[in-house]
Formats: C-alpha cells, sequence, structure tokens
C-alpha cells in the first residue's frame, strides 16, 4: 500500500526530531516567498503527508500527527491521508482547533516546536512566538529536518528570466519605481523589502518559470529612497537582462546573498515590510537590526489596477482562450460514448489546444476536470494513473486557465455528458443565476466584495446550500491566477482589511454547488471593474465581463429560473455567439448557435 | 426674521466665550448619556443655532461658526440656518472636513477649545485631546456656557420611574445582572460603569419619561462582582421602586451623586466602560482613579436579542399597530379632497388613532408626515405652524411608531393622494422590490448588515440612485426605536465592529429614493431574525415579518417590477389581508380586500 512509505517517512522524522531535542514538527506548505503553488522543491508536506492539495499543514506531534486544510480539500484529504495515521483537521469547522490553538493545547511548558523559518510567513511566526513563549515552549526555526529523510529531493528551480516588451507592460519599471517610492514616502518609510515574487515580477517587468503556473522567478528586492536591489539566482540571469538593469540602475545581487546583505546593511531609516509575505527567518534578521513598518506591499495595490494597455491585451487574451474553451466543448459533446475519454485525457486534449495558441506561455494552474462525484471535491485534480472514465451521463467540471504573453486566464464550465437528474439541474440552474447576478450588479463606489457576494452565492442560499470558499478572487496579468487585495467574499473577519472595488480590477466570480458523493457545479467567469454613471449619488460602478463562452443549455430549465435570470442567461448566451461565432468551423457555429438560443 | 435672535445669542455666546479664554466653543447634540434623542433642557445646539436636526454639532470659532450634520438633514439644515451666518458642513461629502479636521486647521498653538464634558462621548474627547494636543492647542471641558445666555432653559427633567411586571419582561433584573457579571468576568473587568440609559432600563426592568419618545429614566448604574449601584433623581423614585431595589439588592444613590461617589471609590480592579457612550467629563473622572476597560456595553449585546416572551408581546402590539396605520390610509384615502388636511393635522390624526390603542404609551419618536417634495427631507417634521396642505395628487410619506406595553413599533408608508408621475411609480416599485428581497433573503449565520444591504439597496441603486442613510437599525423593546448593534448598512469602516444577525435580533428594513425638491419614497417594516435549516453547510437564517400594512397599490407597476418581485408583493398583500382584515369595518375590509389584489 502507497501509503506504507509515508509511515516509514514520519517514523524517520520523529527520530530526527529527537536527536535535535524537538518534540512538535511543523511542515507548512510554501517556499521562501509564501507563494501559493510551490515548486517540487519545497513540497516537503506532501512528502510526509501524501497530501497533495495545495494549502495545507502538518503537524508532527509526541503521540499525533495532523493535517490541516481548508473545505476545498476536505473530501481529497480524506482519501490521500487514508493509512498514513494521520488526522485531518477540517479548518474552519466547528471545534475544530487552530493550528495555534493545537499547539496551545498540546505542548507542555519546556517543550520545543521546530520548523523552517524560511518556509513560514513571519505574522504567523510572531503569532506561534508569542503565544508558545506564554506557555513557556520554546521554537526552534533554523532546521529543515526534511535533509538527509528526502534524499532524491529537487534542487531549486532556476530559469532565465525573460523581460516583457513595453507594448505588453504600458509602463517602465522607472515609472513603478516612483510609485513604489511615493508609497513609502506617505509610509514613512526608507527601505522597502520585498519578497512576494509576483510583485517582484510587475515591479521589474520581467517573468519568469521557477514557479509551476506562475510566471515568476526566485528573487528578493530591497528598494531605498534612491537604490534599488535585485537578487536573483546566477542561473537566471541574462545578458539582455544584465543590459536591462543597468539602464534602469537596478543593481543585481545574487539571490543567496539576501541574508547576509540585510545583515550587514547600515539602516538609516525604518523598513517597510508585509508581514503576510516575508519569512519569519528573514523578518527575524532585519527586525534585530532596523525598525520595521508592516504594511500591505505597495506593489500589490498598484499591480491589482490593470492600466489600459495591460486591459486592452487582457481582452484580445480572453477572446483567443473563450474560443478554445468553447472549441474544447464541442469536441467533448461530439466525442463522449464515441472515443474513450477520461477525465485525464479530456484536461489533455484541451491544454493541448492552449499550447497551440498565438502567445501561450503555460498553462495559470493545472487543469482540473473532475466528473461526477469527483467534481464536488472543489481542487481534484485527475492524473494519468488516477482519473474516471466519461460516460454519455452526467456532468464533467472543467476549470482552467492560460498564461499567455498579453494575460492570464481563469474559466470554469460544467458540461453536460448526458442525462442528470432534476436536482442537478436545479443547482446548475442557481449557480448560473448567482454568477450573473453578480456579473450584472450596479453599485456605488466604496463596495468591497462583501457587500456583492451575496448576489452570487444568494440563489445557493435559496436552496439551503452553500460553497465553503469565496465567490471570487483577483487575477494577475500574466502572473499568477490568484492575487490581492480584491476578492469576493462574504464572511467578516475582524479586523480584517477590506478593498474597495476599483476601476481596473480584475476579479472571478465563480459560485457552485457540491455535493459529496454526487455531483459538483461551477460556473467561472472573469469580469473587469468599471466606472458607470457619476451623479450626485456617488460614482457608480459595474462589470465588464472578458468570458464569453455557453453556459450548458442541457442544464438549464425554465422551471428553476426566474424570468429575469432567464433574460440574463439569454442576454450573456447572444454575446456569447456574436463573439465567438467568428473563430469557429462552420460546424462549431452551427452547434453553438443552438447552444446559445434563448431558453 | 426669526434668525436675527440666533444671530444675537451668537454673539452673547462669543463675548462669554472670551471672557473665558475660549476662542472655539463646540456645542454636541447630547444629553449626558448620549441618548440619540434630547430633552429640551440639551437642545442648547438649537437654541444657537435654530436648526432642529436630531444630529448636529455647532463649533463657534474666532470668525466663522459651523454646523456638522449628516446627510438627512442637508436639505432641512439648508433651510434652518438660513439669515443666521452659520455655515453647513455636509458630514461625509467629498472634501468636508470632519469637526477634528476642522479644528485641526483652524486652531493655532495655544488656542482653546471649550465644550460641556458631560454632553461629548469619550472617545470623540480623547481624540481631541490627542489631535488639539498635538497642534500645542488646549481643552477645557468643565463649563456650559449656555448659562446666564439661556435664560429660561427647561429644567432637567425628572418623571417617576415604573416596573414592568415579569410577563412583560421574561427575565427578572437578578438573571439579567448575572448575565452581565459573566460577560465582566470574561473581560476581567471588578467593575462595569454603565450610563447608557435603554440599556440600564433593560437591566433593572424599569421605564420611565425624562427623554422624549424614549422610555428612560435620567440614571447610571455601577455594578461590581457583589454589589448594584443605581443613581436615580430623587423625584423619579417611587415607593414601589424603593422596595423593588430592596428586593434585590439594589443599592439606590442619588442622580447627582455620581461624580462624587466614582470619585471616593476604592478601585480594586478594572472598570469596563463604552467608549461610545460614556461622557467625556466622567470618563475623566474615573480614569485618574481606575484601570480601564473599553468594550461594548454587555448589555447591549444582550438586550438586542429578545426573549420568547417579548418577541410574543411584540407579535401582539405589532399587529395592533398595523391595524392602525392600515386604518389610517383609509381614512387618509377616503378623505384627500375632500377635508381640509395638512402634512400636521393627517399626523396627529395617527397619533390620535394610536394613543387610543391597548397598551399606548407614547410615541416611539416624533411622527414625520412629509408630503412631495418635503418628504425628500429624509427626517422632516411638519408643524402645527409650518406645514404643506395635501392635495388629491402626490404623495404623503409617513414614518411613525408608538411605545407600547409590549413593545415598539416604527413603520413608513408612501401614501399615494392622486395622480403621480411614471418616474415617481418607477422609484416607488424599486424601493418596495428592495424591501421585499431583503425580507425574504435566506443566508448563513454569520452575516452582517453589511452581506445583506444590498438586497434592498440594489433595486435603487440599478437606477444609478443612492438614499443616504442605512436600510435598517435595531428596535428596541419598550425602549428606543432605535438600538445596536446590529444593523443593516454597507459602508465599510475600517476597524468598525460587525454584529451577525442572531436569531431574537429585531431590524428595520427600510430602503428608499429621494428627490431633493420633488419627492421621497420609503417603506419600512420591521423584520425578527429567525433560524432556519441547519445542515452540513451551516445554520441558516431569516427573517419573520412582524409589518403587515398594504404598500400602496396605486404606485405598483407591473412595468418596474421583475416577475419574482411582483410575486412577492402578491404574497405579502395576501397575508396583510388575512391578518388585518378581521380587526376592520366591513367598508374598510372591501377597500384592503382591493388594495392587496394581487397586481
Amino acid at each position: 500500500m502507497e501509503n506504507e512509505k509515508i509511515v516509514e517517512r514520519l517514523a524517520l522524522l520523529r527520530d530526527k526530531m529527537q536527536q535535535n531535542g524537538i518534540d512538535f514538527y511543523m511542515i507548512p506548505t510554501a517556499d521562501f516567498h509564501n507563494s501559493e503553488y510551490v515548486d517540487k522543491h519545497f513540497k516537503v508536506r506532501e512528502f510526509f503527508s501524501n497530501f497533495s492539495g495545495s494549502n495545507g499543514t502538518l503537524i508532527v506531534g509526541k503521540k499525533e500527527t495532523g493535517l490541516w486544510t481548508d473545505g476545498r480539500y476536505f473530501i481529497q484529504a480524506e482519501n490521500e491521508l487514508r493509512g498514513t495515521g494521520i488526522s485531518l483537521f477540517r479548518m474552519n469547522e466547528d471545534g475544530v482547533p487552530t493550528i495555534i490553538e493545537y499547539l496551545e493545547t498540546e505542548m507542555q511548558a519546556g517543550d520545543t516546536l521546530g520548523f523552517d523559518g524560511r518556509v513560514a510567513d513571519c505574522n504567523f511566526g510572531k503569532k506561534l512566538e508569542e503565544k508558545l513563549g506564554q506557555k513557556g515552549a520554546f521554537i526552534k526555526y533554523g532546521m529543515d529536518l526534511a535533509e538527509g529523510i528526502w534524499v532524491d529531493r529537487p534542487t531549486l528551480p532556476c530559469h532565465e528570466v525573460f523581460i516583457l516588451p513595453e507594448d505588453i507592460c504600458g509602463q517602465t519599471c522607472e515609472e513603478k519605481l516612483e510609485k513604489v517610492r511615493e508609497k513609502m514616502r506617505e509610509k514613512n518609510a526608507s527601505y522597502f523589502l520585498l519578497s512576494k515574487l509576483d510583485d517582484l515580477m510587475w515591479l521589474f517587468n520581467i517573468r519568469g518559470m521557477d514557479v509551476t503556473c506562475n510566471p515568476v522567478a526566485l528573487s528578493y528586492g530591497f528598494v531605498t529612497r534612491k537604490e534599488c536591489f535585485f537578487f536573483l539566482q546566477q542561473g537566471a540571469v541574462t545578458e539582455a537582462f544584465r543590459q536591462y538593469c543597468e539602464k534602469y540602475n537596478i543593481i543585481l545581487k545574487d539571490y543567496h546573498e539576501i541574508t547576509k546583505f540585510l545583515k550587514e546593511y547600515s539602516y538609516e531609516g525604518a523598513v517597510l515590510y508585509d508581514a503576510a509575505h516575508l519569512n519569519y527567518a528573514l523578518y527575524s534578521t532585519v527586525s534585530e537590526k532596523a525598525q520595521m513598518i508592516n504594511a500591505a506591499n505597495p506593489t500589490e495595490a498598484l499591480k491589482a489596477v490593470k492600466n489600459e494597455v495591460e486591459l486592452q491585451n487582457m481582452r484580445e487574451v480572453f477572446l483567443r482562450d473563450n474560443v478554445i474553451v468553447t472549441k474544447f466543448i464541442y469536441w467533448l459533446k461530439k466525442n463522449i460514448g464515441k472515443t474513450p475519454l477520461n477525465e485525464y485525457t479530456a484536461a489533455m486534449k484541451l491544454d493541448s489546444m492552449r499550447r497551440q495558441a498565438e502567445g501561450f506561455l503555460d498553462l495559470s494552474f493545472e487543469t482540473i476536470a473532475g466528473y461526477k462525484e469527483n467534481a464536488a471535491m472543489m481542487h481534484y485534480e485527475a492524473t494519468k494513473e488516477n482519473n474516471k472514465q466519461l460516460e454519455p451521463e452526467g456532468m464533467l467540471l472543467v476549470d482552467s486557465g492560460g498564461q499567455y504573453l498579453g494575460g492570464t486566464t481563469d474559466i470554469t464550465r460544467t458540461i453536460v455528458l448526458g442525462e442528470i437528474s432534476e436536482e442537478m439541474k436545479q443547482h446548475f440552474c442557481a449557480v448560473a443565476a448567482g454568477m450573473l447576478r453578480l456579473t450584472n450588479a450596479n453599485f456605488l463606489y466604496g463596495c468591497t466584495g462583501r457587500n456583492l457576494d451575496i448576489l452570487a452565492r444568494g440563489p445557493v442560499w435559496e436552496l439551503n446550500m452553500d460553497y465553503k470558499c469565496g465567490t471570487g478572487h483577483g487575477v494577475g496579468y500574466i502572473l499568477n491566477v490568484h492575487e490581492g487585495p480584491q476578492n469576493i467574499r462574504w464572511k467578516f473577519v475582524e479586523g480584517q482589511k477590506e478593498c474597495a472595488l476599483e476601476e481596473g480590477m480584475i476579479v472571478t466570480n465563480e459560485p457552485g454547488v457540491y455535493r459529496e458523493g454526487s455531483h459538483g457545479i461551477r460556473t467561472e467567469n472573469v469580469l473587469l471593474v468599471r466606472k458607470g454613471e457619476k451623479n450626485g449619488d456617488g460614482q457608480f460602478m459595474h462589470f465588464e465581463t472578458l468570458t464569453f463562452v455557453p453556459i450548458d443549455r442541457a442544464a438549464l430549465d425554465q422551471k428553476y429560473l426566474t424570468k429575469t435570470d432567464i433574460k440574463l442567461i439569454n442576454n450573456y448566451h447572444k454575446e456569447v455567439y456574436r463573439r465567438i461565432a467568428p473563430y469557429l468551423t462552420e460546424e462549431e457555429k452551427e452547434w453553438l448557435k443552438a447552444e446559445t438560443m434563448p431558453i
């Protein structure tokens, strides 16, 4: 059995813990930059637990080993942890302790918690420090116990960076640095330590390939009022980039020198940093020497508001991507029941169609193709070895996206392959209605995602159901498919900042219904925030849709939709046909015509 | 001209300021308890400005006198300030400084700001202290400069308190005190200083009559872990209440002794207080002697969740009140164009109908009857001298409520008196649709008003309009018509706490459209928060409606409503007829039948 290996590895880890005087060992899921996706090199938690979801923390304690993950992964984690002896802690469920609460309860005075401080964000590290300190417990953050156990561990990824042309960026890195320095002045910061990779790429108008699906290079930035230091692996530096740095007065340093540099630097003012993204080890290095100002990276909000050049490129890229997904749906419907297909081969087909597109760089995340009950696992990923055969019945959920020179896409459609139940139709209609109600919102400037979430979620709540995630997230520009600070969520978290939706921001709109053991439905479009009328009552805002791909007619039934929702669907489909048809073959066009007819 | 008096009074005030070394004098609108409505005795700001709205702060500066008020009162303030030379500062509008920003700009180092610290809340006082301190300016908070100028000032109100029977309260004051002490223990507080009048009435199960429309008595409470002191004016104490205090071990003290008592008390622990409600003078007294814990009064959240006895009484009281308002609408429609009527006489008629009702104690606020463009002033109040004649055309907005032995009501209907424009119908329909969409929401536990506001406001936003106030507020039980902590609002305020809607909470639902110079529409029902289905996705919540009064059919037009909204209206009207008809005359019943027919 596969998971016997896990049991062995955990035994080795416990030995090593004992040798190092460590009673509890924590393995978060992060690289040194708290990136969302992490390279193979950093998949220590998966190595020790077999759980492959994107979010999870493993705690190896004296008696118990626990894995914490969120609602998207409950079902997947249950499956993957089977036979490992690891207990699953379902985050945010009633009665389930948080990691810190768990450690506070389980650890005794004198106990030591170990973790690699480079892969823990400093907010979390500081909180651990405080809480465990109160208990009389200790922290050792300077070691990575996977060393020596994980013998065939992949090396740190390192790819050459490439410089984005100006007609792709719409703004030089000089202009961006000036805006960043303006924010530094506002915050009375003399220095800005930036370790968030997508922010670094945005700032310098470059891209890399060091993180799966995220076109980023492992790097750090240190911006002073006059200078700008950029830390990059030697192997990532090209001659062109060296010249580019000279042109813009960027001082190039070796990635691995960052700690030494920050230790030796003569600080004459405060350092701006973002506790949510800087790692705990690096934070500890600087905070010993300089005053620290914790604030959101100023690059975050600047990056989130796309400029006109970026927006125009995105519209073109989305159109290209919409055509591909529409053609894929046609292909799937045509072949189902005729050609043997499974979740994996279907995903491969879609990926290969994208790979042929103009300007394609990479997928923006691994394509999710979940058939029937597998779609209820929100971020299920079929593999070559482990997948479900597709039949001419039920529904296939496909969530996918691409990185193009000109934008990042993200789309989900749930495709009907044959007969489906009335309950499924009802759920499908609620999701479609919610998605389009949010799309068509008209709202005053100042609204944050919390004001709007109920528009998408309401029809699902009407059925006494919920989806255990936000409705939407920001999307990067040739960057991470998930980016902040904007989002569409409903939950109130005390003290949490919220971000007003600004013109030029991009958000996804992806309500869903997930029925464990039965089906999963998600329909996801990407929206651009636009200004509308301004009058005495204020600045009104609305969305421009970037995604035009049919919503499966076979699951839409008038009896589960209000007249208003039917009108929204029909209008949307009319627009889908108008925009996409010109790029289709006659056969495809005929099919799309029927698919987008008024219901 | 009326406002010459104001000019004279301000001149006298400036003289007095000079005598007292005061450069800027601030007159907030509050009693010693920061009550929403204040007795005549406390209307110093109105005395010096003629502005009679419920919210306003006057600043008399070296050169300029300014009045700050909120969006509800902009139009009214413009009218009332005419000829006074006072500048209007429209709060929350772009470019308008807050009071503190204004003082920071206008005051020089060495300048002194004077105000009566008993009528300023301590949060605001502390902030002033900090901000003006940074400027090198001073504060004098120990004087009320109205003394000597306002010669015929009414004395402090003082009425006997009455004890509520247990079948009205559903809980003894002993039980309530125990819950309060539990919250004190949670906060590590040894003492709890309570100065919020409605919380005091709730805690001791008594009511008073010292504040217009709020059945409260001027009082203070000081709760220790074992003792409970209650400060009440001598004239308010009855023999029955003296015995009641003995029975429950409440130590009675004179209201005017509070400062002396708090000054002399031997504190052996921290004092819990609510900075939003304690006055600055009293706060300063205690904070000199004891450690202070600033938190919401624990009574607030306890009071907001009504118990089953209270809810049953409220349902009965609302039914009684609904019948009265329905009969009033009938009467108005029958008499319009036949009997001379104006805003004031119409309001008087409604008030007199309420006064005859079983268990009637008082109005819950002064009835607002605004005809045509007057209704655009959100809290306009017609008077005997100053009112508009009603004609068989346009709309009359009536916002009113009663205090009954068994509950507090609040309802608005906008009544069509004759011909109205298509635009008015469209606005009326948007308001009705919004009100009923919020009413029919199904949502997960944890939602706060910010999640739900858009349901009511959305249809108004659709028309690129807004109403410059929240959608709803909490309602007291035989207490203040506005109470917290729950509300329905959309705006994000950083650091602001939000309150999840708990079963048993009461909120109003009152979207509106206000067109300056033309018309005002508001439709307000009162809702009770109820638990719905609980399943794996969480605890679902919904509202039970307490208000059943027809929404004027003459302004409802299918062409401005979605099919779904039409269904909501028809269902609501069916229920109005079912509940109200049994209490009407045959003639009224026939009319209501027609008024509640499906549209």
